[in-house]
């Protein structure tokens, strides 16, 4: 059997293995305070290009993305979200325990626009009533988005707009950021993201790494305790420099767009296998994560040698379902697969 | 230099980094749903005797210990911790956090009494306000302590009892726990405490994994709902078959034992070194950590060669510092700091 | 100008002040340990006939909601609520606060069905990752609703049924409850929600009383350290008897129930009015609020003599407005509103 | 039997009273935006005399303690207490469960000192492990004292800049305010606390008020979005003109200082009482309450007449014992008290 199901079920990139293994008989200080975090964070500010971001290494998404939004917004706060986006609906109500509101938006291909937040923030600012609804201070979006689409540069340059001038905060969630910079219908890079955003995450959990997300802090206001935030919240590793020397690796020599690239040019293989069946995406996506739209008996047929997500059903013989690549996926796999679609 | 200053300076047991090597290739399910972590419980199982207890894989132990403790108090309730607990003193208030107090007692070389919980348990039943203070909703204690002490079974079954009576839950942390088990004065087994406690985890990255708890509710009141509670807390991995590797690895042939038992004997060496230039013990410790009282003088000349903590300066001269060994240590490494001692 | 925007716009209804004045000379027991109280509870009670109710006053409305909630929910857990329930809309995140998500269900005139908490709990028990989202632990309803509809006999015992059945407990906000009980279509008693529901609440401050909320948990157990829960959320009164005192003058002869019938006998007349003049309800509503359609030289017209609330604007020409009457309203009041619609 | 044991046991001062029910048939706006609260602040503000201070009215102590708190501190800082500080010993954990804690400082006679503030702040901002330790963000104290006591201008002036120099907000609770300013020995005036405070309150339920606390921001970086935080955390009063109208007729010609002035002298006449019997204060008070150890016969003896609060058993023959006065208690009174004691 294949596994199409995520793309967190393999290990790590081969490099970060051995690069645990050759550092294992070093000795380093503890909680993130090493030479080796230092110098994954050289490697990733080479790629920022703004002096001023402060980079944090925590462990996974879903810490990252509360441990952000709690240490920004003040007590009476929400945040903006797509009603898709992750910590809506896959994050069992982590943001909520901190203390927050959620607000969520329509989503477009699990994005919002610039229009909405504009929409919800002057919504709040000519309210009657503001000291009885909750008031947004920041917003989250994540791209590639949870159907993975991804912002464009102009996307992204209209919300961090709408974003400042009416004094949000804008969180974007890089959990796939890699399959989002590795997809041909990018115009974004982690420069623009270093200048646009507040506050953004490169994964790497799902983009080569065992486990760990690079959080880049842009504006300096929201720099100055983060670490304390980080300890309070579970997310400072004891051996902080198991999460440095696995970005150190991705970055240094440009691996970690190289892999993801690759994987989205095997999603961008089955993408094409459905369409050449006629068989419709559920949504259209440039990235690593292909979501169709199969018939019961395609899914029966495709489940003897792969196995992928079940998203929701759509009418009793239809079904919307999740095929992923990743940084560990093989064109013998992606050939097979391939072959058996073409096969419905 | 060599490392004494803590047990969390170095990577992992090589078996560990081997494992993951060697399983590499393999695609598993996530969030710890997978055959690994399954085999990992069933090992840990052989030590525990409960077949009620029921095991979890954390991240790390502020995690672990706000995790646990959140999901069992109720809101107007508290925990009662010795006042030099880990939860009170070097984890950020990660319990308050929460949402609560930690009320803490006068400790004896790290460790409280039954006494003392009895104590307080009866202060609140027999308040004349209780609605206006915290309610003691369970007790933490460490063993080995913040200072390398450990709990004997007969403390231990009075604490358990005292609890009992009084409705309390007991969590024991067990950060270092393999280095209590591994101590010559040690009487307690993982089935005490599997017995003893309502909930105990199992130290994993100060005792020879890169990180992990093993996280063992004994009560099944506290279990049913617990995955939730490590998903909202951001503590569950994506990749969870990594904590079950490694607990795997330490548990299968006993090597988690066998390498604290180790740490325990080259601790005992330095502990002896010190003791026959009659340096004094700041506590008495019969684990892998050593707390002695140095002159500036002795400070000086060890940190030639040596890392060491500094703990809390006692007087102008006098100083407490912390000399740990770990998993990783060497007997070369405590030959040399032994010549370093015999030497002031 | 006579106030017609809101129910809490005059002080009490004046047995109360003669009540509190009578008794201002008398010294009691705090926080709501006295006699007063306890005669209070035992008038409240004879309405309830659930002798397993217990009985706590409280000072508000977003209070009562919170604290209850909050007291009942575990940490992973959500509130079912419709999406325009008081908690979901008017508190400030006040529940969302307390870490618990609102998880929101269409509204049919303010209401939600048996069927629709139904498929919300068999969501979460048929849920693939039930660790992964929020599980519902509760329902809140409103009765009267937040747009003046009630709920029948039948509606409460079918939602009720449907809690019981998948484990949710059943929480009734009645800040309006007077009004809903004095409602000509009503069919439900107190003594039906003593048997329904889990938690309910009776309003004071929106009935007749300065201020104050009966909460009664029917549910035992939900009750035993509730007290706990008031002092901790700030909503213990210190001179606790002042709750008492205006619970016990509204329920020893009925006044609360007549005072309510009154007011909802006034909005009919209103209700009327505008029927007359083809004026369209924005919602039937049998109590003591009406909201209707207005073009905006209705508006215009009106707001020569009242003071009513605008609620949203419909399009260029029509805005929904909302009029409502209270124990404090007087018939010359209704006659004058009622001409100047006729007059429209 | 007269009621000594608290400042809480009777209802309001008759003005009070006169003034609700002479305004009991006008309508005002709702949650505290209305022209009496509007007139009560401007009658505070004229005894504040710091044009920058804001004024809002909150029902309770604990609402208030808390509400500030959790307003002014970011996830990660505690607040500095003294041990015997209200929110430390008697509000079940309130400011714990908006997620803080609480760090106290041994008191000396339930005051700490500019100097015990200073090493508090230095001792973080020289620590080694700065996030894995709570972040002082501000500093508590009460003035009347848990034990009656007041501070000095003096000694207000060195906490303030103590606070000041280390970036710690100053919050006085005055709860008991009154009582404080009327004090023959007092030597601080509102607009001290309005000059040296970042956040004060005016405590009105313990003081001539049924309930009721003025807070009073002086810091304009506090104020923004203050009723926000009070409307989350349940304490914006629906009908909020009845705090503004207790306020307006407290302070409008100075009937606030008056009461407790006469409720300070008959204190000081229950002092003179135990002095003539050589019988020992627990503390030296100067405000309305006295703690005072009697044997065993001696509160056997008061206690036919009087009922007292019993506060500590200090040992086998002697207790503390606390007697209050306040703008309720009659010169008869006290008349009858002191004639009970000289029988002793």
């Amino acid at each position: 059997m294949l596994r199409f199901n995520n793309d967190y079920n393999h290990g790590a990139h081969p490099a970060i293995l051995k690069a645990l293994t050759d550092t294992n008989d070093n000795a380093y200080g503890g909680y993130g305070l090493d030479e080796v975090c230092d110098a994954a964070k050289e490697e990733i500010a080479k790629y920022l290009q703004n002096p001023q971001s402060q980079i944090h290494f925590l462990v996974g998404g879903t810490q990252a993305n509360y441990t952000v939004i709690a240490s920004i917004l003040r007590p009476y706060q929400s945040v903006l979200c797509a009603e898709s986006g992750h910590i809506a609906v896959h994050e069992t109500g982590a943001v909520e325990h901190t203390g927050h509101k959620v607000e969520t938006l329509p989503h477009q291909n699990g994005k919002i626009t610039a229009g909405q937040i504009e929409e919800a923030a002057v919504a709040y600012e000519t309210s009657l009533i503001p000291e009885h609804i909750t008031q947004p201070g920041m917003v989250y979006i994540s791209s590639p988005t949870e159907f993975g689409t991804i912002y464009t540069l102009r996307e992204l340059e209209d919300i961090s707009a709408a974003c400042r001038a009416h004094g949000l905060y804008l969180f974007l969630d890089g959990a796939r950021l890699g399959y989002g910079l590795g997809a041909s219908d990018n115009d974004v890079q982690l420069s623009d993201l270093a200048r646009l955003t507040d506050v953004f995450y490169i994964g790497g959990t799902k983009c080569g790494a065992l486990f760990g997300e690079a959080v880049v802090i842009n504006n300096p206001e929201l720099q100055k305790w983060f670490r304390n935030n980080i300890k309070q919240n579970g997310g400072m590793l004891a051996k902080g420099w198991l999460l440095g020397l696995q970005f150190l690796t991705l970055f240094k020599d440009g691996l970690y767009m190289e892999i993801a690239r690759k994987a989205d040019e095997y999603a961008m293989q089955i993408k094409e296998a459905f369409a050449k069946k006629n068989i419709p995406s559920f949504i259209e996506s440039c990235t690593n994560q292909q979501f169709v739209v199969l018939t019961n008996a395609q899914m029966e047929a495709l489940e003897k040698n792969n196995i992928f997500e079940f998203e929701s059903r759509i009418d009793d013989d239809h079904a919307c379902v999740r095929f992923c690549t990743s940084w560990a996926t093989k064109q013998e796999e992606i050939d097979s697969l391939v072959a058996d679609i073409a096969a419905l």
